[in-house]
């Protein structure tokens, strides 16, 4: 398995390229390439942004076209922002990734096309990838002209996004989980305990009326305390307050 | 539905609540509220950073706590970097959005909080919420500590993902099509006038051999350019390519 190769073209500003290498270092990706790229290289502006990614700067590859750079490709997805007039396979980020993700799996060499700032990628570029992704974003029908292009993602949020994708398409986190701790769950027998006591004293104050639904109202009580998933220190410390306030009503009463 | 709040405590650096709030228009979320911004307020970078997002900026709320921030919400889920020592869920990211995009749709407020760039998230506004959500991000085992600051996402990117989540979890885009285009894709009939023209010159030039194969050789040509998935026009550049080729090799011949 190797991880996709991140391929920036005709990229102007070096903060881009420092915040895509970022990116990748967040998302386990380390194979940066760039086409022809428009700005000095090595560049500073890039190191500054990369903060802690800079190896992956120092190893970037640069080439000459499109084609250079993805000679050893097998399976090209590129990034657009915006429909073209060619019929073209359009995948979200999810199933790119997953495509991206199954080839690597199988050994194959895989990357992602980004195209420049302002002019994307041209079509010659694209027609050397196996299909386009397009990242969904919200639909801007409010928006001024002038302000469409900030409606797009930039260049760093794009490989962001994709990166965050492929790390998520291996990633064996469990969608929810509680963090590991000192704190032991309640034995059975605390919970026993912590219900009689409380339902003692709550007897004592004549809490349960009417008597006959005295049944149902522990019943109540007890899923409660149930579903709040209480730690034994817990549960003590539940029973330190009902003897706090018990001892208080007996002052009240005093 | 109403979309979640984006709650931004304790933020530092006007740059990070503006890419902040370019980040929640790009996915549609509006409600941004800072909780105690340790900056001047309106903050000309943030202003910058927003670009076209202006309107999200001018319209935030300033509370002085998150107990004043969160009031009106009814789900709060917190952005943590690292573990601590208490006993709460964790959840993806994606889990997350579930579980807001489920409330949203009943109609109760939502809340995503995030902590500020040094800091990040106390313990009191920590307690305030419902469950927690880890950003998942590749590890850095062979990371300076030094440099275990940078592996961290910043909050700029941190909004970003969870916007992005939000937006995918209402998105209706199919995870695979082709551009709707001129382009019409081509009928059978123009398959098979294409399949028959083809296989006439190729048996002119002998290609069939031997002949007792010719039949799984024109299955196997066909299955290929089915599966390509021509359009109308491409049949008829095919057709026009053989008919070029064929006309080379008669004038070879002459």
């Amino acid at each position: 398995m190797t991880a996709p190769a991140i391929i920036l073209s005709h990229t102007q500003m070096g903060e881009n390229v420092g915040a895509a290498a970022r990116a990748m270092k967040n998302f386990g990706l380390t194979d940066l390439r760039l086409i022809a790229p428009r700005m000095e290289w090595p560049n500073d502006r890039a190191q500054m942004l990369a903060s802690g990614a800079g190896d992956i700067l120092d190893r970037a590859q640069i080439h000459a076209d499109a084609r250079a750079a993805l000679a050893d490709c097998q399976l090209v997805l590129a990034t657009t922002a915006r429909g073209r007039d060619v019929t073209r396979e359009v995948l979200t980020p999810e199933a790119a990734i997953a495509r991206l993700r199954q080839a690597s799996d199988a050994g194959l060499k895989t990357a992602l096309l980004f195209g420049g700032e302002r002019a994307g990628l041209d079509n010659d570029e694209i027609s050397l990838c196996d299909a386009l992704i397009t990242i969904p974003t919200a639909p801007l029908p409010q928006i001024k002209e002038s302000e469409i292009k900030a409606g797009s993602l930039n260049l760093g949020q794009a490989v962001l996004l994709l990166g965050y994708e492929w790390l998520k398409s291996a990633d064996a986190t469990p969608a929810s989980r509680t963090r590991p701790s000192i704190a032991v769950p309640a034995a059975r027998q605390d919970l026993v305990d912590l219900f009689e006591h409380l339902e003692r004293e709550l007897d004592a104050g004549g809490f349960f009326f009417p008597p006959a639904k005295k049944g149902a109202m522990v019943r109540n009580i007890r899923a409660m305390i149930l579903r709040s998933g209480l730690t034994d220190q817990q549960a003590r410390t539940i029973r330190g307050m009902i003897v706090a306030l018990v001892r208080n009503k007996y002052r009240g009463n005093a």
